[in-house]
Protein backbone atom coordinates (compact mmCIF):
# COMPACT_ATOMS: atom_id res chain seq x y z
CA UNK A 1 0.00 0.00 0.00
CA UNK A 2 0.97 3.52 -1.52
CA UNK A 3 -0.41 6.32 1.07
CA UNK A 4 -0.97 9.21 -0.84
CA UNK A 5 0.34 12.40 0.88
CA UNK A 6 -1.42 15.20 0.50
CA UNK A 7 -0.04 17.45 2.96
CA UNK A 8 3.57 16.42 1.30
CA UNK A 9 2.56 17.05 -2.22
CA UNK A 10 0.69 20.83 -1.37
CA UNK A 11 3.61 21.82 0.40
CA UNK A 12 5.34 21.05 -2.78
CA UNK A 13 2.87 23.31 -4.63
CA UNK A 14 3.68 25.90 -2.96
CA UNK A 15 6.74 25.84 -2.50
CA UNK A 16 5.88 26.28 -6.68
CA UNK A 17 3.97 28.73 -6.11
CA UNK A 18 5.90 31.06 -3.78
CA UNK A 19 8.69 30.16 -6.21
CA UNK A 20 6.74 31.54 -8.93
CA UNK A 21 5.24 34.56 -7.55
CA UNK A 22 9.34 35.65 -6.01
CA UNK A 23 10.15 36.03 -9.34
CA UNK A 24 7.04 37.92 -10.55
CA UNK A 25 8.15 40.21 -7.45
CA UNK A 26 12.06 40.47 -8.91
CA UNK A 27 10.39 41.16 -11.95
CA UNK A 28 8.20 44.05 -10.66
CA UNK A 29 4.98 42.45 -11.64
CA UNK A 30 1.90 42.85 -9.65
CA UNK A 31 1.68 40.29 -7.09
CA UNK A 32 -1.19 37.67 -7.13
CA UNK A 33 -4.61 39.08 -5.41
CA UNK A 34 -7.69 36.74 -3.83
CA UNK A 35 -10.14 38.51 -2.31
CA UNK A 36 -12.74 36.37 -0.05
CA UNK A 37 -16.30 37.04 1.07
CA UNK A 38 -17.13 35.64 4.63
CA UNK A 39 -20.71 36.28 5.72
CA UNK A 40 -21.66 35.11 9.33
CA UNK A 41 -19.37 33.27 11.93
CA UNK A 42 -19.85 29.70 10.86
CA UNK A 43 -16.98 27.66 12.64
CA UNK A 44 -16.03 25.69 9.46
CA UNK A 45 -16.39 28.51 7.36
CA UNK A 46 -13.87 30.99 9.50
CA UNK A 47 -11.56 28.35 9.82
CA UNK A 48 -11.73 27.63 5.46
CA UNK A 49 -11.05 31.23 5.21
CA UNK A 50 -8.56 31.57 7.74
CA UNK A 51 -6.68 28.79 5.72
CA UNK A 52 -6.82 30.09 2.68
CA UNK A 53 -5.77 33.64 3.88
CA UNK A 54 -2.92 32.13 5.71
CA UNK A 55 -1.88 30.13 2.73
CA UNK A 56 -1.64 33.41 0.57
CA UNK A 57 0.70 34.62 3.11
CA UNK A 58 2.70 31.44 2.74
CA UNK A 59 3.17 31.38 -1.46
CA UNK A 60 3.61 35.47 -1.15
CA UNK A 61 0.20 36.54 -2.02
CA UNK A 62 -2.33 39.59 -1.52
CA UNK A 63 -5.20 38.85 0.04
CA UNK A 64 -8.09 40.62 0.97
CA UNK A 65 -10.96 39.54 3.61
CA UNK A 66 -14.38 41.08 3.18
CA UNK A 67 -16.59 40.37 6.45
CA UNK A 68 -20.61 40.76 6.41
CA UNK A 69 -23.16 39.80 9.13
CA UNK A 70 -25.35 36.79 9.12
CA UNK A 71 -28.09 39.58 7.93
CA UNK A 72 -26.22 41.17 5.22
CA UNK A 73 -28.97 41.47 2.08
CA UNK A 74 -28.95 40.21 -1.02
CA UNK A 75 -28.46 43.56 -2.59
CA UNK A 76 -25.23 44.33 -0.21
CA UNK A 77 -23.62 41.41 -1.18
CA UNK A 78 -24.28 41.56 -4.54
CA UNK A 79 -23.08 45.07 -4.79
CA UNK A 80 -20.01 43.47 -3.46
CA UNK A 81 -19.30 41.13 -5.94
CA UNK A 82 -19.63 43.82 -8.64
CA UNK A 83 -16.99 45.76 -6.84
CA UNK A 84 -14.35 42.92 -6.81
CA UNK A 85 -15.20 41.94 -9.94
CA UNK A 86 -14.52 45.82 -11.55
CA UNK A 87 -11.66 46.26 -8.84
CA UNK A 88 -8.40 45.91 -11.02
CA UNK A 89 -5.72 45.11 -8.65
CA UNK A 90 -8.34 41.37 -7.34
CA UNK A 91 -6.97 38.90 -9.61
CA UNK A 92 -9.97 36.01 -8.63
CA UNK A 93 -11.89 36.26 -5.45
CA UNK A 94 -14.34 33.59 -3.50
CA UNK A 95 -17.55 33.75 -1.54
CA UNK A 96 -17.56 31.28 0.88
CA UNK A 97 -20.25 28.72 0.70
CA UNK A 98 -22.42 27.96 2.35
CA UNK A 99 -24.67 31.01 2.57
CA UNK A 100 -27.34 31.80 5.18
CA UNK A 101 -30.83 30.80 3.86
CA UNK A 102 -31.95 34.31 2.73
CA UNK A 103 -29.33 34.49 -0.11
CA UNK A 104 -29.15 32.76 -3.08
CA UNK A 105 -26.20 31.55 -3.68
CA UNK A 106 -26.51 30.35 -7.32
CA UNK A 107 -27.26 34.37 -7.92
CA UNK A 108 -24.49 35.26 -5.93
CA UNK A 109 -22.01 32.66 -8.12
CA UNK A 110 -23.29 33.95 -11.38
CA UNK A 111 -23.10 37.93 -10.39
CA UNK A 112 -19.25 36.93 -10.47
CA UNK A 113 -17.48 37.50 -13.13
CA UNK A 114 -16.45 34.09 -14.57
CA UNK A 115 -12.79 35.51 -15.21
CA UNK A 116 -12.33 36.10 -11.34
CA UNK A 117 -14.45 32.95 -10.39
CA UNK A 118 -11.11 30.74 -8.94
CA UNK A 119 -13.60 28.72 -6.86
CA UNK A 120 -14.58 27.78 -10.96
CA UNK A 121 -18.40 27.29 -9.91
CA UNK A 122 -19.77 29.61 -12.31
CA UNK A 123 -21.64 28.42 -15.06
CA UNK A 124 -19.29 29.18 -17.74
CA UNK A 125 -16.26 27.44 -16.04
CA UNK A 126 -18.14 24.43 -15.36
CA UNK A 127 -19.36 24.26 -18.94
CA UNK A 128 -16.07 25.01 -20.23
CA UNK A 129 -14.74 22.08 -17.96
CA UNK A 130 -17.07 19.87 -19.37
CA UNK A 131 -16.08 20.69 -22.72
CA UNK A 132 -12.63 20.54 -22.46
CA UNK A 133 -11.27 23.90 -23.30
CA UNK A 134 -9.05 25.96 -20.41
CA UNK A 135 -10.95 27.30 -17.73
CA UNK A 136 -10.61 27.43 -13.69
CA UNK A 137 -11.32 23.90 -12.28
CA UNK A 138 -12.85 23.70 -9.09
CA UNK A 139 -10.80 22.83 -5.95
CA UNK A 140 -11.33 19.52 -5.17
CA UNK A 141 -11.85 18.01 -8.87
CA UNK A 142 -8.06 19.81 -9.30
CA UNK A 143 -6.99 18.31 -6.42
CA UNK A 144 -7.74 14.96 -7.16
CA UNK A 145 -6.11 15.35 -10.28
CA UNK A 146 -3.10 16.89 -9.07
CA UNK A 147 -2.62 13.79 -6.78
CA UNK A 148 -3.23 11.36 -9.23
CA UNK A 149 -0.79 12.76 -11.31
CA UNK A 150 2.09 13.79 -9.35
CA UNK A 151 1.39 9.74 -7.90
CA UNK A 152 1.79 9.06 -11.45
CA UNK A 153 -1.08 6.49 -11.56
CA UNK A 154 -2.60 5.17 -14.39
CA UNK A 155 -5.55 5.57 -15.63
CA UNK A 156 -6.16 4.95 -18.75
CA UNK A 157 -8.85 2.38 -19.76
CA UNK A 158 -9.28 1.76 -16.35
CA UNK A 159 -12.60 1.70 -14.67
CA UNK A 160 -13.34 4.58 -12.37
CA UNK A 161 -16.15 4.74 -9.75
CA UNK A 162 -17.22 8.12 -8.43
CA UNK A 163 -19.27 7.99 -5.42
CA UNK A 164 -21.79 11.05 -4.90
CA UNK A 165 -22.87 12.79 -7.84
CA UNK A 166 -22.86 16.50 -5.99
CA UNK A 167 -21.93 19.47 -8.93
CA UNK A 168 -18.67 20.14 -6.80
CA UNK A 169 -17.08 17.54 -6.76
CA UNK A 170 -18.66 13.90 -8.13
CA UNK A 171 -19.56 15.53 -11.42
CA UNK A 172 -17.04 17.34 -12.26
CA UNK A 173 -14.43 15.12 -11.18
CA UNK A 174 -16.62 12.30 -13.40
CA UNK A 175 -16.05 14.53 -16.38
CA UNK A 176 -12.30 15.03 -15.87
CA UNK A 177 -11.74 11.12 -15.48
CA UNK A 178 -13.56 10.58 -18.79
CA UNK A 179 -11.52 13.03 -21.07
CA UNK A 180 -9.21 12.46 -23.56
CA UNK A 181 -6.16 13.55 -20.95
CA UNK A 182 -3.84 12.16 -18.40
CA UNK A 183 -5.12 11.87 -15.78
CA UNK A 184 -8.62 10.30 -17.82
CA UNK A 185 -8.94 8.20 -20.35
CA UNK A 186 -11.36 6.26 -17.81
CA UNK A 187 -14.53 4.35 -18.09
CA UNK A 188 -16.12 6.17 -15.19
CA UNK A 189 -19.22 4.99 -13.53
CA UNK A 190 -21.19 7.79 -10.96
CA UNK A 191 -22.87 6.50 -8.31
CA UNK A 192 -24.99 7.84 -5.61
CA UNK A 193 -27.96 7.53 -3.11
CA UNK A 194 -30.32 6.25 -5.73
CA UNK A 195 -27.73 3.29 -6.80
CA UNK A 196 -28.52 -0.06 -6.89
CA UNK A 197 -25.61 -1.80 -7.67
CA UNK A 198 -23.13 0.21 -6.23
CA UNK A 199 -21.35 -2.63 -3.94
CA UNK A 200 -20.54 -4.58 -7.13
CA UNK A 201 -20.28 -1.66 -9.37
CA UNK A 202 -17.03 -0.78 -6.24
CA UNK A 203 -15.97 -4.62 -6.49
CA UNK A 204 -15.29 -4.15 -10.16
CA UNK A 205 -13.57 -0.34 -9.65
CA UNK A 206 -9.89 -0.08 -10.27
CA UNK A 207 -9.95 3.23 -9.14
CA UNK A 208 -12.65 4.68 -6.49
CA UNK A 209 -13.40 8.93 -5.55
CA UNK A 210 -16.06 8.93 -2.95
CA UNK A 211 -17.65 11.72 -1.95
CA UNK A 212 -20.13 10.57 -0.05
CA UNK A 213 -19.99 12.36 3.26
CA UNK A 214 -21.09 8.80 4.78
CA UNK A 215 -18.10 7.75 7.70
CA UNK A 216 -16.34 4.67 6.43
CA UNK A 217 -18.69 3.83 4.17
CA UNK A 218 -16.50 2.03 1.96
CA UNK A 219 -15.54 -1.16 3.06
CA UNK A 220 -12.83 -4.05 2.56
CA UNK A 221 -15.15 -6.28 1.10
CA UNK A 222 -16.31 -3.79 -1.25
CA UNK A 223 -13.06 -3.43 -3.72
CA UNK A 224 -10.88 -5.09 -4.88
CA UNK A 225 -7.02 -5.76 -4.49
CA UNK A 226 -5.05 -3.65 -5.78
CA UNK A 227 -7.64 -0.31 -6.12
CA UNK A 228 -7.26 2.85 -6.08
CA UNK A 229 -8.85 5.09 -3.65
CA UNK A 230 -9.13 8.75 -3.17
CA UNK A 231 -11.40 10.11 -0.15
CA UNK A 232 -13.04 13.52 -0.33
CA UNK A 233 -15.35 12.58 2.69
CA UNK A 234 -14.56 14.65 5.67
CA UNK A 235 -17.45 14.03 8.37
CA UNK A 236 -16.26 15.86 11.66
CA UNK A 237 -17.50 13.61 14.80
CA UNK A 238 -17.30 14.08 18.53
CA UNK A 239 -14.83 12.04 20.11
CA UNK A 240 -13.30 11.53 23.22
CA UNK A 241 -9.82 10.85 21.73
CA UNK A 242 -8.67 14.20 20.78
CA UNK A 243 -8.22 17.30 22.62
CA UNK A 244 -10.70 19.16 20.12
CA UNK A 245 -13.46 17.28 21.19
CA UNK A 246 -14.06 16.15 17.37
CA UNK A 247 -12.39 13.66 15.08
CA UNK A 248 -12.44 13.88 11.29
CA UNK A 249 -14.43 10.87 9.35
CA UNK A 250 -13.31 9.91 5.61
CA UNK A 251 -16.21 7.43 3.80
CA UNK A 252 -13.06 4.54 3.59
CA UNK A 253 -13.03 2.43 6.60
CA UNK A 254 -9.15 2.70 6.62
CA UNK A 255 -7.28 0.29 8.33
CA UNK A 256 -9.44 -2.43 6.27
CA UNK A 257 -9.34 -0.86 2.90
CA UNK A 258 -5.61 0.19 2.98
CA UNK A 259 -4.68 -3.27 2.96
CA UNK A 260 -6.21 -4.34 -0.30
CA UNK A 261 -5.74 -1.18 -2.12
CA UNK A 262 -2.75 -0.20 -3.79
CA UNK A 263 -2.66 3.64 -3.25
CA UNK A 264 -5.30 5.44 -1.02
CA UNK A 265 -5.57 8.57 0.57
CA UNK A 266 -5.82 9.25 4.09
CA UNK A 267 -8.31 11.65 5.94
CA UNK A 268 -7.34 14.10 6.80
CA UNK A 269 -4.39 15.16 4.57
CA UNK A 270 -5.36 13.58 1.93
CA UNK A 271 -7.40 15.40 -0.64
CA UNK A 272 -8.28 17.95 1.82
CA UNK A 273 -5.04 20.16 1.73
CA UNK A 274 -5.16 19.98 -1.71
CA UNK A 275 -8.04 21.72 -2.70
CA UNK A 276 -6.37 25.21 -0.81
CA UNK A 277 -3.51 25.05 -3.32
CA UNK A 278 -5.82 24.40 -6.15
CA UNK A 279 -7.70 27.74 -4.88
CA UNK A 280 -3.83 29.49 -5.21
CA UNK A 281 -3.37 27.91 -8.61
CA UNK A 282 -6.21 29.25 -10.05
CA UNK A 283 -5.29 32.53 -8.29
CA UNK A 284 -2.00 32.64 -9.89
CA UNK A 285 -3.71 31.70 -13.38
CA UNK A 286 -6.05 34.70 -13.18
CA UNK A 287 -3.41 37.19 -12.14
CA UNK A 288 -1.20 35.93 -15.10
CA UNK A 289 -4.45 35.73 -17.50
CA UNK A 290 -3.51 32.50 -18.51
CA UNK A 291 -7.12 31.11 -19.03
CA UNK A 292 -8.94 34.59 -20.01
CA UNK A 293 -7.86 37.85 -21.21
CA UNK B 1 -40.10 -5.83 -27.65
CA UNK B 2 -41.69 -1.86 -28.14
CA UNK B 3 -39.96 -0.30 -30.72
CA UNK B 4 -39.93 3.37 -29.73
CA UNK B 5 -41.02 5.55 -32.64
CA UNK B 6 -39.27 8.72 -32.43
CA UNK B 7 -40.93 9.57 -35.99
CA UNK B 8 -44.32 9.40 -33.81
CA UNK B 9 -43.83 11.07 -30.86
CA UNK B 10 -41.72 13.94 -33.01
CA UNK B 11 -44.97 13.84 -35.39
CA UNK B 12 -47.05 14.59 -31.86
CA UNK B 13 -44.29 16.53 -30.23
CA UNK B 14 -44.92 18.94 -33.50
CA UNK B 15 -48.42 18.93 -33.29
CA UNK B 16 -48.49 20.13 -29.69
CA UNK B 17 -46.31 23.12 -30.61
CA UNK B 18 -48.29 24.11 -33.69
CA UNK B 19 -51.36 24.38 -31.67
CA UNK B 20 -48.94 26.55 -29.17
CA UNK B 21 -47.94 29.04 -31.98
CA UNK B 22 -51.49 29.07 -33.32
CA UNK B 23 -52.63 30.31 -29.74
CA UNK B 24 -50.13 32.92 -29.80
CA UNK B 25 -51.06 34.19 -32.85
CA UNK B 26 -54.32 34.12 -32.02
CA UNK B 27 -53.90 36.22 -28.71
CA UNK B 28 -51.49 38.60 -30.97
CA UNK B 29 -47.88 37.60 -29.96
CA UNK B 30 -45.21 37.34 -31.73
CA UNK B 31 -44.33 34.39 -33.64
CA UNK B 32 -41.27 32.55 -32.89
CA UNK B 33 -38.43 33.18 -35.23
CA UNK B 34 -35.46 30.73 -35.87
CA UNK B 35 -32.30 31.56 -38.39
CA UNK B 36 -29.65 29.28 -39.32
CA UNK B 37 -26.59 30.16 -40.73
CA UNK B 38 -25.06 28.01 -43.56
CA UNK B 39 -21.49 27.83 -44.34
CA UNK B 40 -20.88 25.72 -47.71
CA UNK B 41 -22.90 23.37 -49.40
CA UNK B 42 -21.83 20.00 -47.46
CA UNK B 43 -24.66 17.65 -48.26
CA UNK B 44 -25.60 16.49 -44.99
CA UNK B 45 -25.54 20.04 -44.22
CA UNK B 46 -27.92 21.25 -46.63
CA UNK B 47 -29.98 18.24 -45.74
CA UNK B 48 -30.36 19.35 -42.10
CA UNK B 49 -30.84 23.01 -42.30
CA UNK B 50 -33.85 22.56 -45.04
CA UNK B 51 -35.61 20.03 -42.40
CA UNK B 52 -35.11 22.72 -39.85
CA UNK B 53 -36.78 25.07 -42.07
CA UNK B 54 -39.30 23.04 -43.05
CA UNK B 55 -40.25 22.18 -39.53
CA UNK B 56 -40.06 26.09 -38.48
CA UNK B 57 -43.04 25.79 -41.15
CA UNK B 58 -44.93 22.91 -40.40
CA UNK B 59 -45.20 24.36 -36.52
CA UNK B 60 -45.52 28.05 -37.54
CA UNK B 61 -42.53 29.42 -37.03
CA UNK B 62 -40.78 32.24 -38.81
CA UNK B 63 -36.81 30.96 -39.88
CA UNK B 64 -34.25 32.82 -42.09
CA UNK B 65 -32.20 31.22 -43.41
CA UNK B 66 -28.21 33.07 -44.50
CA UNK B 67 -26.49 31.06 -46.49
CA UNK B 68 -22.27 31.65 -46.97
CA UNK B 69 -19.96 30.39 -49.34
CA UNK B 70 -16.67 28.44 -47.96
CA UNK B 71 -14.30 30.94 -48.04
CA UNK B 72 -16.04 33.22 -45.90
CA UNK B 73 -13.99 35.03 -43.51
CA UNK B 74 -13.92 34.22 -39.56
CA UNK B 75 -14.72 38.10 -39.04
CA UNK B 76 -17.75 38.07 -41.49
CA UNK B 77 -19.31 34.99 -40.04
CA UNK B 78 -18.66 36.86 -36.35
CA UNK B 79 -20.09 40.01 -37.55
CA UNK B 80 -23.45 38.12 -38.80
CA UNK B 81 -23.81 36.33 -35.78
CA UNK B 82 -23.80 39.87 -33.74
CA UNK B 83 -26.41 41.36 -36.27
CA UNK B 84 -28.13 37.86 -34.86
CA UNK B 85 -27.59 38.16 -31.08
CA UNK B 86 -29.08 42.28 -31.47
CA UNK B 87 -31.84 41.65 -33.83
CA UNK B 88 -34.71 41.66 -31.33
CA UNK B 89 -36.86 39.74 -33.97
CA UNK B 90 -34.89 36.95 -34.04
CA UNK B 91 -35.64 34.54 -30.81
CA UNK B 92 -32.99 31.91 -31.59
CA UNK B 93 -30.51 31.08 -34.03
CA UNK B 94 -27.92 27.71 -34.93
CA UNK B 95 -24.02 28.10 -36.87
CA UNK B 96 -24.94 24.63 -38.46
CA UNK B 97 -22.10 22.80 -38.23
CA UNK B 98 -19.30 21.56 -39.06
CA UNK B 99 -17.67 24.46 -40.40
CA UNK B 100 -15.16 24.61 -42.35
CA UNK B 101 -11.52 24.31 -41.73
CA UNK B 102 -10.69 27.92 -41.39
CA UNK B 103 -13.11 28.99 -38.65
CA UNK B 104 -13.02 27.66 -34.92
CA UNK B 105 -16.25 26.65 -34.08
CA UNK B 106 -15.48 26.84 -31.31
CA UNK B 107 -14.87 30.62 -31.35
CA UNK B 108 -18.28 31.31 -33.56
CA UNK B 109 -20.24 28.92 -30.55
CA UNK B 110 -19.18 31.25 -28.09
CA UNK B 111 -19.79 34.62 -29.94
CA UNK B 112 -24.05 33.66 -29.83
CA UNK B 113 -25.79 34.93 -27.37
CA UNK B 114 -26.43 32.27 -24.92
CA UNK B 115 -30.07 33.38 -24.66
CA UNK B 116 -30.43 32.85 -27.98
CA UNK B 117 -28.36 29.49 -27.97
CA UNK B 118 -31.13 26.92 -28.90
CA UNK B 119 -28.56 24.19 -30.14
CA UNK B 120 -27.54 24.69 -26.74
CA UNK B 121 -23.73 24.53 -27.00
CA UNK B 122 -22.40 27.52 -25.52
CA UNK B 123 -20.91 27.15 -22.29
CA UNK B 124 -23.50 28.87 -20.27
CA UNK B 125 -26.08 26.39 -21.32
CA UNK B 126 -23.25 23.41 -20.95
CA UNK B 127 -22.63 24.58 -17.47
CA UNK B 128 -25.95 25.28 -16.29
CA UNK B 129 -27.10 21.67 -17.82
CA UNK B 130 -24.31 20.34 -15.81
CA UNK B 131 -25.46 22.20 -12.71
CA UNK B 132 -29.07 21.52 -13.00
CA UNK B 133 -30.30 25.02 -13.77
CA UNK B 134 -33.17 26.41 -16.53
CA UNK B 135 -30.79 26.02 -19.76
CA UNK B 136 -31.64 25.41 -23.49
CA UNK B 137 -30.73 22.09 -23.52
CA UNK B 138 -28.55 20.84 -26.62
CA UNK B 139 -31.03 18.58 -29.07
CA UNK B 140 -30.31 14.84 -29.14
CA UNK B 141 -29.71 14.60 -25.13
CA UNK B 142 -33.19 16.53 -24.94
CA UNK B 143 -34.73 14.37 -27.60
CA UNK B 144 -33.54 11.01 -25.89
CA UNK B 145 -35.08 11.89 -22.46
CA UNK B 146 -38.00 13.27 -24.22
CA UNK B 147 -38.66 9.55 -25.58
CA UNK B 148 -37.71 7.83 -22.37
CA UNK B 149 -40.04 10.17 -20.51
CA UNK B 150 -43.19 9.62 -23.23
CA UNK B 151 -42.54 5.92 -23.15
CA UNK B 152 -42.53 6.09 -19.40
CA UNK B 153 -39.42 4.39 -19.19
CA UNK B 154 -38.62 2.99 -15.02
CA UNK B 155 -34.71 4.95 -15.17
CA UNK B 156 -34.53 5.42 -11.21
CA UNK B 157 -31.65 3.46 -10.02
CA UNK B 158 -31.13 1.61 -13.33
CA UNK B 159 -27.75 0.97 -14.65
CA UNK B 160 -27.65 3.29 -17.76
CA UNK B 161 -24.66 2.85 -19.96
CA UNK B 162 -23.40 5.53 -22.26
CA UNK B 163 -20.99 4.54 -25.22
CA UNK B 164 -19.00 7.57 -26.33
CA UNK B 165 -17.75 10.93 -24.56
CA UNK B 166 -18.46 13.71 -27.05
CA UNK B 167 -19.28 16.71 -26.49
CA UNK B 168 -22.43 17.31 -28.06
CA UNK B 169 -24.17 13.60 -26.93
CA UNK B 170 -22.38 11.33 -24.70
CA UNK B 171 -21.16 13.95 -21.98
CA UNK B 172 -24.19 15.91 -21.62
CA UNK B 173 -26.69 12.72 -21.96
CA UNK B 174 -24.74 11.00 -19.16
CA UNK B 175 -25.23 14.24 -17.24
CA UNK B 176 -28.66 14.11 -17.67
CA UNK B 177 -29.50 10.68 -16.71
CA UNK B 178 -27.56 10.91 -13.47
CA UNK B 179 -29.39 14.10 -12.15
CA UNK B 180 -31.84 13.43 -9.16
CA UNK B 181 -34.82 13.96 -11.94
CA UNK B 182 -37.17 12.04 -13.75
CA UNK B 183 -35.91 10.68 -16.40
CA UNK B 184 -33.17 10.27 -14.36
CA UNK B 185 -31.01 9.21 -11.05
CA UNK B 186 -29.56 6.27 -12.66
CA UNK B 187 -26.29 5.28 -11.96
CA UNK B 188 -24.34 5.66 -15.35
CA UNK B 189 -21.00 4.78 -16.68
CA UNK B 190 -19.82 6.21 -19.48
CA UNK B 191 -17.62 3.93 -22.46
CA UNK B 192 -15.16 4.96 -25.70
CA UNK B 193 -12.54 4.13 -27.15
CA UNK B 194 -10.25 3.76 -24.48
CA UNK B 195 -12.51 1.35 -22.18
CA UNK B 196 -11.36 -1.81 -21.42
CA UNK B 197 -14.28 -3.74 -20.10
CA UNK B 198 -17.10 -2.39 -22.61
CA UNK B 199 -18.58 -5.61 -23.19
CA UNK B 200 -18.93 -6.56 -19.30
CA UNK B 201 -20.42 -3.31 -19.10
CA UNK B 202 -23.14 -3.75 -21.57
CA UNK B 203 -24.18 -6.54 -20.09
CA UNK B 204 -24.82 -5.50 -16.82
CA UNK B 205 -26.74 -2.42 -18.78
CA UNK B 206 -30.07 -1.53 -17.77
CA UNK B 207 -30.07 1.10 -20.04
CA UNK B 208 -27.90 1.69 -23.27
CA UNK B 209 -27.84 4.61 -24.91
CA UNK B 210 -25.11 4.32 -27.86
CA UNK B 211 -23.15 7.40 -29.78
CA UNK B 212 -20.28 5.81 -31.63
CA UNK B 213 -20.99 6.03 -34.80
CA UNK B 214 -19.79 2.11 -35.70
CA UNK B 215 -22.44 1.03 -37.99
CA UNK B 216 -23.49 -2.41 -36.13
CA UNK B 217 -21.56 -1.92 -32.94
CA UNK B 218 -23.60 -3.65 -30.53
CA UNK B 219 -24.31 -6.95 -31.20
CA UNK B 220 -27.16 -9.68 -29.31
CA UNK B 221 -24.42 -11.30 -26.75
CA UNK B 222 -23.23 -7.73 -25.18
CA UNK B 223 -26.90 -7.42 -23.61
CA UNK B 224 -28.92 -8.78 -21.12
CA UNK B 225 -32.40 -9.86 -21.07
CA UNK B 226 -35.08 -6.85 -21.57
CA UNK B 227 -32.67 -3.94 -21.80
CA UNK B 228 -34.10 -0.74 -23.22
CA UNK B 229 -31.38 0.38 -26.05
CA UNK B 230 -30.92 4.31 -27.72
CA UNK B 231 -29.43 4.06 -30.80
CA UNK B 232 -28.18 7.65 -31.65
CA UNK B 233 -25.70 6.33 -34.14
CA UNK B 234 -26.38 7.20 -37.68
CA UNK B 235 -23.46 6.07 -40.22
CA UNK B 236 -24.23 6.40 -44.17
CA UNK B 237 -22.79 3.47 -46.31
CA UNK B 238 -23.27 2.34 -49.55
CA UNK B 239 -25.49 0.30 -50.18
CA UNK B 240 -27.30 -1.12 -53.72
CA UNK B 241 -30.80 -1.94 -51.65
CA UNK B 242 -31.98 1.38 -52.21
CA UNK B 243 -32.87 3.96 -55.26
CA UNK B 244 -30.72 6.39 -53.19
CA UNK B 245 -27.80 4.35 -53.33
CA UNK B 246 -26.99 4.86 -49.28
CA UNK B 247 -28.68 3.65 -46.32
CA UNK B 248 -28.11 4.41 -42.41
CA UNK B 249 -26.88 2.33 -40.40
CA UNK B 250 -27.47 2.27 -36.27
CA UNK B 251 -24.54 1.41 -33.94
CA UNK B 252 -26.93 -1.44 -33.03
CA UNK B 253 -27.24 -4.95 -34.54
CA UNK B 254 -31.02 -4.15 -34.49
CA UNK B 255 -32.29 -7.84 -35.88
CA UNK B 256 -30.64 -9.35 -32.63
CA UNK B 257 -30.48 -6.89 -30.48
CA UNK B 258 -34.45 -6.37 -30.68
CA UNK B 259 -35.13 -9.92 -29.71
CA UNK B 260 -33.63 -8.95 -26.43
CA UNK B 261 -34.55 -5.33 -26.19
CA UNK B 262 -38.15 -4.61 -24.00
CA UNK B 263 -37.64 -1.08 -25.92
CA UNK B 264 -35.33 -0.31 -28.93
CA UNK B 265 -34.90 2.41 -31.23
CA UNK B 266 -35.08 1.98 -34.76
CA UNK B 267 -32.39 3.78 -36.93
CA UNK B 268 -33.85 6.30 -39.20
CA UNK B 269 -37.08 7.00 -37.07
CA UNK B 270 -35.90 6.63 -33.28
CA UNK B 271 -33.55 8.94 -31.78
CA UNK B 272 -33.29 11.45 -35.63
CA UNK B 273 -36.37 12.79 -35.52
CA UNK B 274 -36.63 13.73 -32.33
CA UNK B 275 -32.99 16.28 -32.48
CA UNK B 276 -35.79 18.62 -34.79
CA UNK B 277 -38.03 19.25 -32.69
CA UNK B 278 -36.10 19.76 -29.54
CA UNK B 279 -34.43 22.72 -31.57
CA UNK B 280 -38.14 23.73 -32.08
CA UNK B 281 -39.14 23.47 -28.51
CA UNK B 282 -36.13 25.80 -27.29
CA UNK B 283 -37.00 28.07 -29.86
CA UNK B 284 -40.32 28.14 -28.48
CA UNK B 285 -39.20 28.69 -25.03
CA UNK B 286 -36.76 31.22 -26.10
CA UNK B 287 -39.36 33.48 -27.49
CA UNK B 288 -41.63 32.79 -24.18
CA UNK B 289 -38.79 33.92 -22.46
CA UNK B 290 -39.22 30.48 -20.36
CA UNK B 291 -35.19 30.08 -19.75
CA UNK B 292 -33.71 33.68 -20.20
CA UNK B 293 -35.38 36.85 -19.37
Amino acid sequence: MNLIDGKAISAEIKKEIAEEVAEMKANGAKIPHLAAVLVGHDGGSETYVANKVRTCEEVGFKSSLIRYEDDVTEEELLACVDRLNSDPDVDGFIVQLPLPKHLSEQKIIEAIDYRKDVDGFHPVNVGRMSIGLPCFLSATPAGIIELLKRYEIETKGKHCVVLGRSNIVGKPVATLMMQKSYPGDCTVTVCHSRSQNLKEMCQSADIIITALGVPEFLKADMVKEGVVVIDVGTTRMPSTATKSGYKLFGDVKFDEVSEKASYITPVPGGVGPMTIVSLMKNTLLASKKAIYK
